[in-house]
């Protein structure tokens, strides 16, 4: 029952006076000839191209023209008469603009004769890019040469020899569900807004749920596994200390969570941003595999304990950014039982495995998470972004936690069952609808077909790494169990030195230096980074199912061309 | 400088034997002849199709054909031989796709004869469509009636009918550059994986700063301005307890932010989630018109003060979501200045009026703002989501603010200027090039064409406003000063009755019911709510620039057609 009051009575002269606000056709000033006011916003003429989307608001032929139509009215000396967009010039466009997109960042772009980059330095390549924003618009033949520059010095993602990020390839089957999002552009909030999406959202969450082992859960997909790591650092606080929301964390026990030395940096920026700070992140230490060590996270736990801090969370990685390991989940299942800490799964790169009956031994024991972020835009290429947040729990835990309920939004009496609208589950207003490439995805290939997909990518991985042992200057810095196959290329003038501390300063410069020549080549990317005490390392990432055996032989053998005089 | 030691050892023990996992083509088991092995993930018969994406994995025709090919290895079961995509099926599918999406998701979608909805039941639409995802893949065929089905039962945000949300239409500049990036893929962390698209945001935030008015200035395209309004709120606290980042929030003096009632939910989200509490979110009055009043605020701030609490954070709202009010910004500096609170201006909504030079004078005093969030996915029509969260500071502190300093991801030593890396100012780590598409369609049509985008909206507004004021029926809430008109609709049985409790009972049942009539047909979209303690009233927002003076009258005729016999 909603609070009635009596309506806010207007008076005749809070209101416009009309003659204010708008004149019809026939009040206007007559104009005599044709002044021509150099405001056409499309061409930049004085006339008016013909194909002007908005009329000069300053007396040219135009606002002339367009006035004289029938029913024309002025308001604010805007001209309202029906349609005022040339849709013919605009569709013409639009088609021209496509055939670019399928040629340049489409065919070519995953073509593997094609560079992967076109390497510019920052300054030069704003000179190259015209990306001031003036007050005229450009011409169409300008926006064209634009768009085909942006695409030509962009880094192609989806290029078979694109081995930099987490992330890679490109899914013809996602690419149309995202232009069709696109086109839609929709926002799931609410299911009257967003009937489809909010369906296939609760399909894909549901079958993802259903490879976790779960029977029954809740999830929602995020804009990115750092956000969903937040979600899940927030349930883990509110079904902790449920006041929390209402009060803040001012006065409340001090609160530890807990994570391995490997996990995702967004653990850390978790903590900062939800009020915990970043020295209540306790790091966990691993084993030489890269592995949470279950025994170290029972120690700090006790630490925590003992300092009179209350510890909420423990997140285990599954699949950690640059070794690719997966944490024990098992055990570290059985110390948050014990302890009665939510237990969440970050499996953001690792939850691919899941489709693989060859791999998902990896994540054994994830059904025993209380929450699990994962990202099918990295290995299973559904496109940025794609991230899953999934929670166990049924009692509407996510909305309790996050919900505002906001009555403009989320009214109770629409003519269908509000529970389908998802708004309060989120800390977003408007989210896209990211579900939907995935299910197309998965709808066109089957499961088995993303499970292929995995299982190539981690068959790819495994030949690389017996073609790095076979290799002279190859040295492997660890067997992988994943797509992350990290080593150290050591060029010709290093391999017979002592490995003292000259030894490993040259080599810390090897991957630097042969990532920026085969930047400047464009041949392909890979990353490199130092890492736990260990000098630079090149880490490559192995997930399209368009690479093929012969780019990991043109990786190792171009690796050596370009770093052969170092 | 990097710690070093020595590398791990592998010993030759620790890899896989290469017979393990690798078996060349000579060594695999001859197969006789061919045995269907019903595994074929693409068109599940038992031969393969001529579009077979994966090949089988057990003995059927597809894996010995594969085999055959020159330097085939097969890799745990997965055949390494070259290509294995089927590129010119996919490319075909791809063509059909797209000529689908032109037609029903671009053309008929924004076509005004058309419908704006669909309307189905979330049980019946359940049914209607396939949702479930299975073992195998469906072929192209039934992917492309999925696709189909899919855009005919989702509602048409583009249609100019659709007045439901503070988002409509479409903008065909936006959607090609949207494709561009789909197509692309990018994630705008870094300047090496990302080098146009981060020039391309810098130049879009440096013109989006000038337009707020301040000299200088940093931001950040975040996924929605409920997140901007997050950013805004830890920039707050980190400017006042630069500490909580690290220590966190226990223990530190009770943090207090202000906002008006009418504000957006999402301060009260951002509370919650940032631990601070929403109890601490001090909601200020407004006056009849929906603005914060001054007054209101410095008692609020008194009474925080008096509490023993530390306020922080002034939010004011630049378009409410409901009425469309904007506060008194520059009176709220003044107090704000006076207190040494951060001011943070949510123009989410009401931003796009800082490009009309009519329309300005609304946002009066933004340049005193510490930090703004203006979505130009709202008014301007660049697309879901497209958010900018701008700060006037320029000593980096979105970077200090949100910094975490991941190595693998953000290395010192490469080849360009890494201050052009933004990663660290995020919350987030892979990021939409959400800048794109609204710095294309500012290429397109110049800042004079967004300017009469906005005049033309609001003219259309105002028009609606004298229509509203001339029929019998409708009723104004009040005046609008943007493009939120906000009204009543008395059907013909109820206007001769006293305005009592029974009159209001049924009054507010009466949008929900002509709602329901206009989503069954399909012939239009726009929200209603109860608020502020007035019974449920219809929220009408006009955006689109293909909405015409036209659209106007309908919609009232049709509200009248579709409520005359309540």
């Amino acid at each position: 029952m909603v609070e009635l009051e009596e309506p806010v009575q207007l008076t005749q002269a809070e209101l416009p006076a009309q003659e204010e606000c708008m004149e019809v056709v026939e009040e206007l000033p007559s104009q005599g000839s044709h002044i021509p006011c150099g405001q056409c916003s499309m061409c930049a003429t004085s006339l008016g191209c013909d194909r002007c989307v908005y009329p000069c608001t300053a007396g040219c032929n135009q606002l002339e023209a367009m006035l004289k139509k029938k029913n024309a009215v002025l308001v604010d000396g805007v001209v309202l008469n029906g349609q005022t967009i040339d849709s013919k010039a605009r569709e013409q466009f639009f088609e021209k603009a496509f055939r670019m997109i399928i040629e340049e960042a489409v065919c070519k772009a995953t073509d593997v004769t094609e560079k992967v980059c076109e390497w510019q330095p920052p300054e030069k390549l704003k000179k190259l890019l015209d990306l001031e924003l003036r007050d005229s618009g450009e011409p169409h033949q300008t926006l064209l040469q634009l768009c085909q520059s942006v695409i030509h010095y962009s880094v192609k993602t989806g290029h078979p020899r694109f081995f930099n990020q987490l992330y890679a390839g490109m899914d013809h089957y996602s690419l149309v569900a995202r232009f069709i999002t696109e086109a839609l552009n929709p926002s799931v909030y609410t299911y009257e807004v967003s009937p489809v999406f909010l369906l296939v959202e609760e399909a894909t969450l549901k079958k993802m749920i259903e490879f976790i082992g779960w029977k029954e859960g809740d999830g929602i997909f995020s804009p990115g596994g750092s956000i969903s790591n937040m979600y899940a650092t927030n349930l883990a606080r509110y079904k902790c200390c449920p006041d929390v929301k209402e009060r803040g964390l001012s006065g409340v026990q001090r609160l530890v969570m807990f994570t391995s030395e490997e996990s995702h940096y967004s653990m850390k920026k978790a903590a900062a941003f939800l009020g915990i700070g970043t020295q209540n992140v306790y790091f966990v230490k691993v084993d030489d595999r890269g592995k949470m060590i279950p025994e170290e996270l029972e120690e700090q736990i006790q630490r925590a304990k003992q300092e009179g801090a209350k510890p909420f969370l423990v997140c285990a990685t599954a699949g950690t950014t640059v070794l690719g390991a997966f944490d024990p989940l098992d055990k570290l299942a059985d110390i948050c039982e014990h302890h009665g800490l939510w237990f969440h799964v970050d499996a953001s790169w690792g939850g691919a495995a899941l489709l693989s009956k060859k791999h998902c031994k990896l994540l054994k024991g994830i059904h025993r998470a209380d929450s699990v972020a994962w990202n099918p835009h990295k290995m299973l290429m559904a496109g940025i972004q794609c991230c899953a947040l999934l929670v166990k729990d049924n009692t509407d835990l996510l909305k309790r936690c996050h919900s505002a309920g906001a009555k403009y939004l989320f009214q109770q009496d629409r003519c269908y069952d509000v529970r389908y609208d998802t708004g309060d589950k989120s800390i977003q207003c408007s989210r896209r609808a990211d579900a939907f490439k995935f299910w197309l995805m998965w709808k066109a290939l089957g499961t088995r077909g993303l499970e292929e997909r995995v299982d190539q990518a981690l068959a790819l991985s495994r030949y690389l790494v017996a073609e790095i042992k076979k290799r002279e200057g190859f040295q492997l810095i660890m067997e992988p169990e994943y797509a992350n196959v990290c080593f150290w290329y050591i060029p010709p003038s290093l391999r017979n030195m002592e490995q003292d501390q000259e030894f490993w300063q040259k080599l810390h410069r090897v991957a630097p230096e042969i990532k920026e020549r085969m930047m400047k080549k464009g041949s392909m990317m890979l990353g490199y980074q130092p890492h736990q005490g260990k000098v630079n390392f090149f880490r490559q990432i192995v997930i399209s199912s368009q690479v093929r055996r012969e780019d990991m032989d043109f990786l190792l053998d171009e690796i050596d061309l370009l770093g052969k005089d170092l």
